[in-house]
């Protein structure tokens, strides 16, 4: 078994490999003059079973070209078996042509990672299930919400309603509050437009409860921010938020740090740079959960 | 017959299409806030034979994911057939395992390209004829060397020299003497022994002679402004260098501005940024070439 990292979450690969007891392999992923990624696999991988440890997450087509490239590396060093273990998956969202003419990315890359080589593949929510009907090749697929429920249950908040900010993600809460032992609410959003959200209607009770907001990411942080003020407005007593995948795009972490949120709880599927890293935003650890499936 | 670009060369997709005497198809190639490519088909393209024009030059990982998303989403917009126009291809460079566990990018890309759904290939200049064979489907190869040929004659140098500055570049060279017809000269460069300095050795005559130096690309322009100063040293009269493809990664522009070279020609294949955009450096266009083979 060997471990290999590129440049999207090296700490995450590293956490992973102390819970399995190995070492990183000597592996370095690096950029020629011009851009081209330039491959250095420092050690023999033939016949090993390797596990590559890369969130496809921004800038999401230099890491997908880094995996692709590994991959291809890898294969051509007569590795015995390449894993790709893929924590965030890139361009989830582009799962169906929602429009004419749209492409569907999420297959795509599903496409372009068999090509390449790999023999297997390790997710964590996938912003919709059917995305693992795109591979061709075994795909396990890890939940983290066991993660952040048990993060809120040690918290022991004062009657918690977990509350889903969209009806899509509407199966994940009421787990995550199956889970807590609380009730559920739903927002019943329309969106006017791309990364814009607005706040409809809110179908359940929270009057005078400490509402949670639970997503599969969150990206520009419009859709909870705009979740919480609604809800403190019809009666929260405080608002608290959780996600799988911190995206944070655009004004994300401002969005976040200026809203009444409490606290938003995330995972370390997308490593998260300096400049995004604030007190109110919470990070738990993902590196057992794949560990153990690896 | 549909034309569309992606964000790598527009300007050379308008001249072709101007030259075919069409108009660009309706294609918007954006970003999402997070950074994922975002595209939009504004017509039908049902049936047609659609040509994407993108050459995959820096930053290379960007330009080839908008392409491999532009094939996909062409695909499932039923096109007929789907014509990829690579003038630039990147990863060319990464065509064999030069070192053990080197991948094979441009192979990778091929495949990928082929997964996509690309039905036909039109390349220029490849670096090595060799990638030609990692595709599959039909590819057409150009050749840009008789537009610099063309250039050089109409300027009537007096006493002409064509210097390969590599033993690799030897074949080109030779094409572009005999098209001149001008002698040619090869720099020889040897590393007497480990960890000594390389010679440059010049086979051939250049005494007196305006030296013109010709190889694929221009990348850092270390080879070419080195060999300039040499063929000087050793009584060349003058030297000018050209290419088919301006990289210029680096410090490549400030090293031509600052050489002895009086003029670098180079073409269109990979657009250059204002910034890269001197006096000294001469670019001539493929369109028509291209616009031939579509
Ligand atoms: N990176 C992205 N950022 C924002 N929206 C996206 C992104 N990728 C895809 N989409 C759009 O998001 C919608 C799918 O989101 P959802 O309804 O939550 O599954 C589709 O209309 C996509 O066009
Ligand atoms: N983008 C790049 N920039 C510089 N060198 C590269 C690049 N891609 C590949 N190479 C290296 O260039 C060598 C091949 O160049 P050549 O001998 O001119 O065909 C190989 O050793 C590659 O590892």
């Amino acid at each position: 078994l060997k471990l290999v990292t590129g440049n999207s979450n090296p700490a995450l690969a590293q956490e992973i490999a102390d819970y399995i007891g190995v070492s990183l392999a000597e592996c370095q992923v690096n950029r020629f003059k011009d851009g081209e990624v330039q491959i250095n696999i420092g050690e023999s991988v033939r016949g090993s079973n390797v596990f590559i440890i890369q969130p496809t997450s921004a800038p999401v087509n230099e890491h997908l070209m880094e995996l692709l490239i590994m991959v291809d590396a890898l294969k051509r060093a007569s590795a015995r078996a390449i894993n790709v273990v893929i924590p965030y998956y890139g361009y989830a969202r582009q799962d169906r042509k929602a429009r004419a003419r749209d492409p569907i990315t999420a297959k795509l890359v599903a496409n372009l990672l068999e090509k390449a080589g790999a023999n297997r593949v390790i997710c964590m929510d996938l912003h919709a299930g059917q995305i693992q009907g795109f591979f061709d090749i075994p795909l396990d697929h890890l939940v983290g919400m066991p993660i952040l429920a048990d993060y809120f249950l040690d918290k022991q908040l004062e009657d918690p309603v977990v509350v889903s900010p969209d009806m899509g993600g509407v199966t994940r809460a009421r787990q995550f509050a199956e889970r807590l032992g609380a009730p559920l609410a739903i927002i019943d959003k329309r969106r006017p437009a791309v990364n814009v959200a607005q706040v409809m209607n809110i179908i359940g009770d929270i009057q005078g409860k400490t509402a949670i907001l639970i997503d599969d990411m969150i990206d520009t942080a419009g859709t909870i921010t705009a979740g919480a003020k609604e809800l403190l407005n019809r009666g929260a007593k405080g608002v608290y938020a959780c996600c799988i995948h911190p995206v944070l795009s655009g004004d994300g972490v401002e969005r976040i740090q200026n809203s009444e949120i409490q606290e938003v709880v995330v995972t370390n599927t997308i490593a998260l740079p300096e400049h995004k890293r604030i007190d109110k935003i919470r990070v738990l650890s993902v590196a057992e959960l794949i560990a153990e499936a690896i």
